[in-house]
């Protein structure tokens, strides 16, 4: 098994040359964001995840978390893990310093969660939900439960749940009956929530439920549900620890991948109901949860990036140490590793320009996260939450599908071996296959780019991002030369199709919902597919002009314009097939009745 | 869970009007394959898979098979159901008479097969290499051996293995260092073989191990391999059991999926050597392993359709069952089950559409073979032949494939119970990640297709194949209807686009090797997706023939023409990505020199 090893140049490439850290970080509020702090910051979480974290990937899925006597242990290690990020600060990266954060830009978080989630994601779930909880927090809680809550979970020192999911209903909120009934200043919450990740442990002191409940006169459907404040363990205004609430662990999932992190199925007021505290507003639970959803969409998104990267070097790591027959047109003398069999090499390649697709897509997002929350100047601070948006279904449905395909290339590459469970490629595939799921299946996602964000405003954001890439097509083909001008042709001839898949959506799907709900999917797929190749378009212009002006790192440009002309050759082709789909087929998704299926 | 429900109204289907049936019947020595007969033997095999093997399937995989104290147990169950195939002669249905078979086509096996496989993959595993055993034995055995081992092993009583993988040797077999040393008649075996499936269990009294090893003089690499009978006890000429022979299994994998499958390490000679007799003449092995193969290849290619299927089933019974949110475009009153979301309506439509089109592509397959083996017309034996060489590549490669796609698929559809390992769909996305791996990888099935099939002749096998689907494509466009025109106008354009991709090839690939295998796969997956495009065409012909002539199962050619129409419309669009991708991306493969990955 092959450790894991942060990947800082392309890391400091995207934030510098993509993603505009220097303007996030001129952003007012952000003054700590300086390149020097923000450079040894990323080589200290490297650190942590080599060293702290990754080791424990493979043990942790094997012990797994468990429930006995009421009772549930995490893998061993986990705890000191959860102690090194709560001693370094690191929970607390992109919230403010009045909470005891650090107070830097999402932008600068991004990276280091990257790690967190490539090192170790059944761990990295704990420190994520927590991370969610924060954010309803800071956006929705009273002073009081500010000062309560805030500094105790910013540190680490607690953790925080969402708790969504009941059993009748899985995406669907509207079907929520847990209730919560007026008790004095707070409610008693009665009802029962599953899937919930981290919903229970002995890792840290306490644990703060952010649970979503109907109040008894409350309207029905969506519009009824209130988010309430459900700590383990009730504490005085001090935040002392005092009695046991009311709500406890039922069961732990028997998953497929991610064994460490503890599932929980969570029982609310079995006895005489769990205290719950009101945050938000009376009927606001949806709006609520959403805040931090979206964020926790973003965070899975990366996921797939991060257990793409992990499974990308696993898979690099075996096919140089492999050594097996003679590659077709191999020439040179004695034995090679696998990595010289093309076949071998198209999937490694395949793996590594759209693990680079992803990471600029993902970090580009956070800065558009960034910049809707903190830019001064209201048009540009409009752009950037149009930007943002947009792009978080497409990194959340797209990066999490393309991990899911490159952890089974990853397995692929290992031959036989891949599917021994010792040998560590199997779990990155059976870890990775939850994030298309949790956070708003791909699905959801593809109706929420379809509805939300393209047909609501009938295309104007999406065609502002083509005609963005417009220009970056015409940059590249006005440079020239082989490389710059397959990868602009590729991605000017993507774009013109996208607009085709665009043009039929408006005329043909907007007036007929199945119609575009059926091409929801496939068009994410093409979106998420076509803005990957920009990105990487994006990254091949800047790394021609660095080896233009003259580098000390030639191999890193040369590779990032080999890179993107792989993907503009080998991946953007599919554009054109989802457009002909999209435009053909949607129509007959819903064509075959039912009963004949 | 759902169960498993044979499928044989489709099976029955594409027997008749897609594979030849009534052809294969009539060859010399099929005699006994009357309608009647193959009917009554469908149903049959239904009845055994539904009840005898699918409900063994998930409690085997929690179970699993163990090695304790040298002795390998399977799960609880197997036992029965083995002695179940064996009382009803199950093992023998493509066997001569002569030794106790049926004596009826592979294509009447296909389906029986099909159906171990969906019922129980892991446990389908043992007499699908029993069968692989008897291929050999009938081929090359001597008639003391086929008279000793074949009664046996066509009935069930004993079980075959095959042994080729050594831990420096994966799909190298030059690379195999076991040993054969002259011993009288005989010789001693010495080496460790590993990824030996059913390689040592208890279900029967003896397993023949069919072995590659070198003799102590052979030539290196792959023409001093012959090939070996290394029994696990050895016995008289009249088959009673005597000593225990020199092999032993040193230990079980512990695998991603199959489970209940036991895989095993053996280790032959660690004393004084293992008793192995030679069969098919010295340094014949790999001619006679390829025997083996040939069959083992296309049987693995069914494990594709056949894991998708049981995974479709799966997922369609949940979709009907769960009841969530309100369909887009939903007018009717009431809840509805998720099936009529148009998203998972267009993830159930993939699979069925795909799983149609495996199902005739293996079909079709098995039939050439049948073709191959006993069409007393020279040219006809010799088109049948070439069918089957030029198939079982794109088979293999691209059912299995196609099947961990569905298999994902299955898991999607299921939202977040379908990560939960109870709800079964989980199970078959582990069990199918294997089938691209054994019997020879995508990558070697991609450049068997594309050295052997495809540039060895020039492309004309292609091209013939290509011709037949041109007449397809005409009919169904010169018949006309919205669907038969959309089908026709599909495949047209599809076969179209692929010509472009094999002069290509032929043009520039055929004198590059390296460029040549970085094409294999994609050309490989290009080509199932139009072969299968090309079985649903001549499948919609049909049905829109009975149709129009009048049926009593009106509903079942209906759902047959819109399930074309539908793969024709979303599938078959990915021809022209996967042309554009070979040609402008395989020279790109090796682009990136190695050390900057």
């Amino acid at each position: 098994m092959t450790t894991y090893l942060p990947p800082l140049d392309d890391m400091r490439f995207v934030l510098a040359e993509l993603a505009g850290l220097d303007q996030i970080a001129a952003l007012p509020g952000f003054e700590e964001a300086t390149p020097d702090l923000v450079d040894s910051i990323l080589t200290e979480a490297g650190h942590i995840a080599e060293q702290a974290l990754a080791p424990l990937n493979a043990p942790g899925d094997r012990q797994g978390s468990k429930l006995v006597d009421g009772v549930v242990t995490t893998p061993e290690g986990w705890q000191d893990a959860l102690n090194t990020l709560t001693e370094g600060g690191w929970n607390g990266v992109a919230f403010p310093a009045e909470f005891g954060g650090m107070g830097l830009p999402n932008l600068v978080n991004a990276p280091i969660q990257e790690m967190w989630h490539s090192a170790n994601m059944a761990f990295a779930l704990c420190p994520m939900l927590t991370q969610g909880a924060v954010n309803a927090l800071l956006t929705y809680g009273t002073d009081a439960q500010k000062a309560l809550y805030l500094p105790r979970l910013v540190t680490g020192e607690w953790t925080g749940t969402m708790n969504l999911t009941e059993p009748q209903a899985g995406s669907d909120l509207a079907a929520l009956r847990s209730m919560a009934t007026p008790d004095g200043d707070a409610y008693r919450i009665k009802g029962q929530k599953i899937f919930i990740t981290y919903g229970d442990h002995e890792l840290t002191s306490n644990i703060i439920h952010l649970v979503l409940a109907r109040t008894p006169d409350a309207p029905p459907g969506i519009k009824g549900i209130s988010l309430f404040i459900v700590p383990k363990f009730l504490t005085n205004d001090a935040g002392e620890i005092g009695a046991r609430n009311d709500v406890h662990c039922v069961s732990l999932e028997h998953k497929l991948g991610i064994h460490g992190s503890p599932t929980a199925v969570l029982s609310f007021g079995d006895h005489e109901g769990a205290v719950g505290y009101l945050i938000g507003g009376l009927h606001r639970g949806v709006e609520c949860m959403f805040t931090m959803m979206n964020h926790a969409r973003l965070s899975v998104g990366m996921q797939g990036l991060s257990i793409a990267e992990r499974a990308y070097q696993q898979a690099r790591g075996y096919a140089r140490e492999r050594i097996q027959g003679k590659p077709a047109g191999w020439t040179a003398d004695g034995k090679t590793g696998i990595v010289n069999h093309p076949d071998v090499r198209r999937m490694l390649m395949t793996m590594k320009s759209k693990i680079e697709a992803m990471r600029a897509l993902v970090y580009v997002s956070w800065a558009a996260i960034d910049g809707a929350h903190s830019n001064p100047d209201a048009e540009q601070q409009a752009k950037a939450a149009l930007m943002a948006d947009l792009l978080t279904p497409i990194t959340k449905g797209w990066c999490t599908e393309t991990g899911v395909e490159l952890a089974s290339l990853g397995v692929q590459i290992h031959g036989g071996m891949g599917y021994i469970e010792e040998t560590g490629a199997a779990q990155h595939f059976r870890d990775a296959r939850i994030t298309t799921i949790y956070e708003g299946t791909t699905a959801i996602q593809g109706n929420d780019l379809m509805f939300r964000k393209l047909l609501r405003d009938k295309g104007a954001a999406v065609e502002g991002l083509l005609a963005d890439m417009d220009q970056v097509a015409r940059q590249a083909t006005t440079l020239g030369g082989p490389q710059l001008g397959l990868i602009g042709a590729g991605l000017a001839t993507a774009v013109a199709q996208t607009r085709q898949a665009v043009k039929w959506l408006l005329d043909a799907a907007a007036p007929n919902a199945a119609l575009a709900a059926a091409a929801a999917v496939p068009f994410l797929r093409l979106m998420g597919t076509l803005v990957g190749g920009y990105q990487l378009a994006r990254a091949a212009l800047v790394s021609q002009a660095k080896l233009a002006a003259g580098t000390d790192t030639p191999d890193f440009y040369t590779a990032k314009l080999t890179t993107a002309q792989f993907y503009a050759a080998s991946i953007l082709p599919e554009v054109a097939a989802l457009t002909q789909s999209i435009v053909i087929s949607s129509d007959l998704v819903m064509a075959l009745d039912e009963p004949l299926l």
